[in-house]
């Protein structure tokens, strides 16, 4: 625990004495963006605090969250009282306001890459691979439901498109080459979940780039420590 | 039409003459998330010629434009043979790749702000304001329809949200403070629509900052240039 706060930055308060700044995460561990935001966290080698927020049970729309994110979404983001919500916004930050590995490519072209790649996940792959096709997959009956087939189908369709786009877009075994970025933390949350359907692992898969991708992100310590624990 | 060529970057082709690599934007003019990508080339100062891909016409999902954007969206940007789509990343690659003014605030926090801005835009307020308020108020009328009042009423709902947050974001009358940044570039083309709409353009006008920042822009070059001509 001491050495979760040591690299907490430290201020003089008005009476001389240093007082603890701590960076704050808020979102629960099972939260694909709120993963993302963590694995940036752990990559920079930044200490944090982890509040985890259960929006599933409507903790999200509490006041002390909806005065974090007025969406009542995770994550939201806090240090020494700059607040942020939206991932993109809390990883770029995490990457620019602290010491520690860059997570974004150093040419302009990779960088614009990489902004591509979190954006496809954000515009075409999240609605399609968690909220359709593993939403109806896994979290329907574990709520006790029975899945849709339809919507199911729906986001299967998109999926394929996705991992399309992206094995064309990656770069190797990691997404915009050289070494780890924001696309990757952006993708592998969402991925994690994709392989735990039937189809969308199998279609998953079937890329060699993005499978090669896979196996170098599963074997890194912030992955590893960060993934969910469900049902 | 000289002048838009004249600052084209020349290459040295194998036979050892110059060849015109331009920049293209493909998009209508219409377009929100189109015009948002020519701003930050007009302010740059960077020339390129405007493919204005009607996609309300269904142009979108021609082969030749679905090889530029899978989802047959819009805008899709090359340069030099490097091609993109995405509005944030062509954006911040268009600030990134060529010289003028940084649209991108050299502070972190101020930069973070920016990023959440734009987000905010994506996030919650395109949908809202473009695609149901305006929509239902405007376009579907022009189409020769009947405007759906529960979806219009929505979208004004999560319009009034959506200002809400940005007049609190917002550092003054430029979005990030100091000089134009991509946060204000992203943001007015849908402002420009919302003030066209009866009850969004009166809640708009009840935001003092977001007021004074509309003036502030309405009066750039860049922003005239690119006024969409409606109807």
């Amino acid at each position: 625990m001491w050495t979760r706060w040591a690299s907490y930055s430290l201020r003089v308060n008005h009476h001389g004495g240093a007082t603890v700044m701590p960076v704050i995460l808020h979102g629960p561990g099972y939260s694909t963006y709120a993963r993302t935001a963590r694995l940036a966290l752990e990559e920079k080698g930044v200490a944090y605090e982890l509040n985890e927020v259960d929006i599933l049970t409507g903790k999200g729309h509490a006041p002390e969250h909806l005065a974090r994110h007025p969406w009542g979404k995770v994550p939201a983001f806090e240090h020494d009282g700059f607040t942020l919500f939206e991932t993109l916004a809390i990883t770029r930050y995490v990457d620019e306001a602290f010491p520690g590995p860059a997570l974004q490519p150093s040419d302009v072209k990779a960088r614009a890459r990489m902004t591509q790649i979190c954006s496809v996940v954000d515009s075409y792959g999240y609605a399609a691979i968690v909220g359709k096709l593993f939403w109806q997959e896994a979290i329907v009956p574990m709520q006790g439901g029975t899945p849709n087939a339809e919507i199911a189908a729906e986001g299967l369709k998109v999926t394929r498109q996705v991992l399309d786009v992206l094995e064309g877009l990656a770069a190797g075994d990691l997404l915009c080459g050289g070494s780890v970025s924001l696309a990757d933390l952006h993708l592998l949350p969402v991925v994690e979940y994709l392989r735990m359907t039937k189809e969308g692992g199998a279609a998953f898969a079937a890329k060699p780039k993005l499978s090669a991708w896979w196996e170098t992100m599963n074997a890194r310590p912030a992955v590893v420590k960060t993934r969910p624990k469900l049902g």
